[in-house]
């Protein structure tokens, strides 16, 4: 019998190109065992209410009064809701044309697009246009339309960082491009080498490619690490010459844990550059909700700001933006909300401060912790984690270990990464899923477990891997 | 200088190529008009609540609660809240590893999955998978993410209605694939007709096309008929014997203003037809929470449900569903609560059942009116509306008006619903946006304005439409 549209010998083969290894097989093994009854450690996905973090309050009271807004003509409201939440309540469903349960402009909000607009001014000292700025179901979709705007065919090139967030390699496979990695330096703490860069561009031109765009993702995901100015300068200026688009994939900026080296804006920097850069080189930026302190992944909040694109093409994007409606409107909110925090004015100021202080305070210990933990295993070396939510620490493999994941059928990371999954619970995404120099092996964890279980973690994680590399080591190693 | 990565020049043709009515030219000027101070009657989407249609309370509760948990410890909860909404939304939060902040799986929380299957086994009498329904931002993006993929390139061809919504023309535009119109018959009150739609397939295939897929749209936007049983099972048939898998638009089963023809689902149909089709046709059944009584637009929340698809394409379509990493988590709940509503038992059942019912009955009010008020115009004939949200009454423009929409650069339907759009105020979407016969002229409205409101709108329909005809028919009418 012929097989059928849906068999899987006939559907799209960008489908079937596609690699997602933060959801693959170390999680899908997870999900397995957690079903069995086995206590599992999250920390594939960068998801922090899933490890316990605690929402901030303010948000969700606002949210849901939005949601319900026949509580605010009820007398009793106020002994469950500041009277800020209300008034910012109030506003919210103001700039809606039927509540919540009503769709959008298919840019989002005009009002909280206005909102995203004073943010980026305030953060930049820049002017910002709310016209230029589109609201999405979180980030990521608004990387996959505008990729899906730049990409052609199999001969448009996208340089990515590697390693990378495979979001980036997934929509290049599922829109029918080339990704061009371009290697970030390890022993320069995740550096960016323009004279790499400059060197993948090289190739790839001569391979047939055309290259139209760079990703950077400032604070880097996996790697940590925070670009200087003077790096986010040269990676303006090698587009410029170059003539690529730049994605700027911001969205840990508030995931900052050292002094050295704050967040700084890709478009702050483009616009301080001055002519002709400022007004040439085409730039996407995005944001969103569910990192930083917020947190609010579920709620599926996200934006891009587009500078240097052309009113055609900012149409075009429109108009594809409108076959789905609406972004959804409650995340929208959130975002505004993110956008626009409590002022020392306000009654729920003091708390907001305080818990958003705490997550942050918090999560750069956190930061610290794991970094050491790492460090003091055998055979791991691990920079620290300068900003956004992750640690990506590399496992020096013995060749035993190397040849025993090889009859095993895995990738030598993922043969770790499952046996440290079946030994301790901690689930992790093998480095081979983000892009690592061949021969190098990594594997990526989240900071996100709860402060207080920290320690027994990395030291269930310390007891795991010392014995395997022992195990791996044998004789070889107790001989040199 | 050389035109830039995102400039127009560059950019996706499929994406160039794409056409959204809904939220196209007339969209545009309306909502210009709007700026300028006029009141615009926005009937150009399926759109309840922004028309003023309320929100049912008991999800609304439910949901409030689940963004905000710590006011389920709050002493005073039950002086705002009824305890049945309190007790569901225990019951969602825990279904969630983390409340509505947390990523959900990719396919969306399981507990919500297995509500909806239990939905769907009481409305059909047939068991269902919930390993097989997938949860998502909004039926759209459901539709977007099946027909990526089952088309390869542009050889593969979708069978659509014609008129259809156009988010199957935009989608497979996009894509990149073939639209291989089948048209409804207007004089049989869009019936399907299936010598039609093998004629259509026949010629497809002579163009070298492989027909991959049918959608139909049940009850039908823009058309609003219903199908009937017979009808259902030789699309059926019709998809076993052409080997087709079959898209199944689902989202207005409860939209039904006539008792000759309820719903039934394809999957129903399917099953009670037994072998071989009951285990060989491959189907894709969507369903929403924006439409039926509920109209949760702004929420994005909605499933499709796949049959006969072998494991191994369910799990392509896992896999790209998990790069944008889950589905807005408070867009599930509405669904759950759709899916699961208040019992006879609850105390919130009364409330839900009286103000569920006086939208539905005003709904079917409403369709009658604006069938008969169509009908009283001049050269206008339409339909009634069986189910769904629309009306799609039939144009006989003269030959004048059409010289007149030439001159003026615009399509004839798209020259009338931009004077109508200026004269009242009414933003409705031309005929061509949904594609028509040719020389058939249409528009498409919502029957969601106000029942209050009603009247007065279609006298001022009238009256522009009886004018814009006498106009245009001149002394050669009237010397008929």
């Amino acid at each position: 019998m012929a097989p059928k549209p849906l068999d899987y010998e006939n559907i799209n083969e960008n489908v079937k190109k596609v690699q997602y290894a933060v959801r693959g097989e170390l999680y899908l093994r997870a999900s397995e065992l957690q079903k069995e009854g086995k206590k599992i450690i999250f920390t594939n996905v960068g998801n922090p209410q899933a490890l316990g973090q605690k929402p901030l309050t303010f948000p969700r009271q606002v949210i849901a009064l939005c949601q319900a807004p026949f509580l605010m003509e009820d007398p009793n409201v106020d002994l469950l809701f500041p009277a800020d939440a209300i008034a910012r309540a109030r506003h919210y469903i103001a700039m809606t044309s039927g509540g919540l349960g009503a769709y959008s402009d298919s840019r989002g909000l005009p009002g909280i697009r206005k909102e995203v607009a004073e943010f980026i001014e305030r953060r930049d000292g820049y002017p910002s246009d709310p016209e230029l700025i589109f609201l999405t179901d979180g980030a990521s979709k608004g990387v996959m339309q505008i990729l899906n705007t730049v990409i052609c065919n199999e001969n448009d090139g996208i340089l990515v960082p590697v390693p990378q967030y495979p979001l980036y390699s997934a929509t290049i496979s599922l829109c029918g491009g080339s990704l061009v990695p371009y290697y970030l330096e390890e022993s320069a703490n995740w550096g960016l080498d323009i004279g790499q860069l400059r060197q993948s561009v090289w190739e790839a031109r001569h391979k047939g490619l055309t290259v139209k765009a760079m990703v950077i993702i400032n604070p880097g995901n996996p790697t940590g690490q925070c670009l200087s100015e003077a790096n986010i300068k040269e990676i303006l200026e090698f587009c410029y010459i170059e003539n690529l688009a730049l994605l700027a994939d911001e969205v840990y900026q508030q995931n900052i844990y050292q002094d050295e080296r704050p967040f700084i804006s890709a478009k702050k920097m483009l616009m301080s550059m001055g002519l002709p850069f400022s007004k040439e080189v085409q730039l996407v930026s995005y944001h969103t909700v569910s990192k930083g302190y917020w947190g609010e992944c579920g709620q599926r909040g996200g934006y891009f700001e587009m500078t240097n694109i052309s009113p055609k093409t900012v149409e075009e994007i429109y108009k594809v933006a409108s076959i789905s409606l609406s972004p959804n409107v409650p995340g929208q909110i959130f975002l505004g909300l993110m956008m626009n925090p409590p002022k020392p004015i306000d009654i729920s100021y003091a708390q907001f401060v305080s818990e958003s202080k705490a997550i942050l305070e918090s999560l750069r210990r956190r930061a610290q912790i794991m970094t050491d933990g790492f460090n003091s295993c055998r055979n791991v070396v691990c920079n620290f984690t300068e900003g956004a939510m992750y640690s990506f620490p590399q496992l020096k493999l013995p060749p035993k270990a190397i040849a025993a994941a090889k009859e095993a059928g895995k990738a030598p990371d993922v043969f770790y990464c499952l046996k440290l999954l079946e030994a301790t619970g901690i689930s992790t995404v093998p480095g081979s899923g983000f892009g690592q120099k061949a021969g190098d092996f990594h594997l990526r964890t989240t900071i996100l477990p709860p402060e207080e279980e920290m320690p027994e973690i990395m030291a269930s994680f310390k007891k795991f891997n010392d014995e395997f590399m022992q195990k791996y080591e044998g004789y070889s190693w107790s001989r040199m």
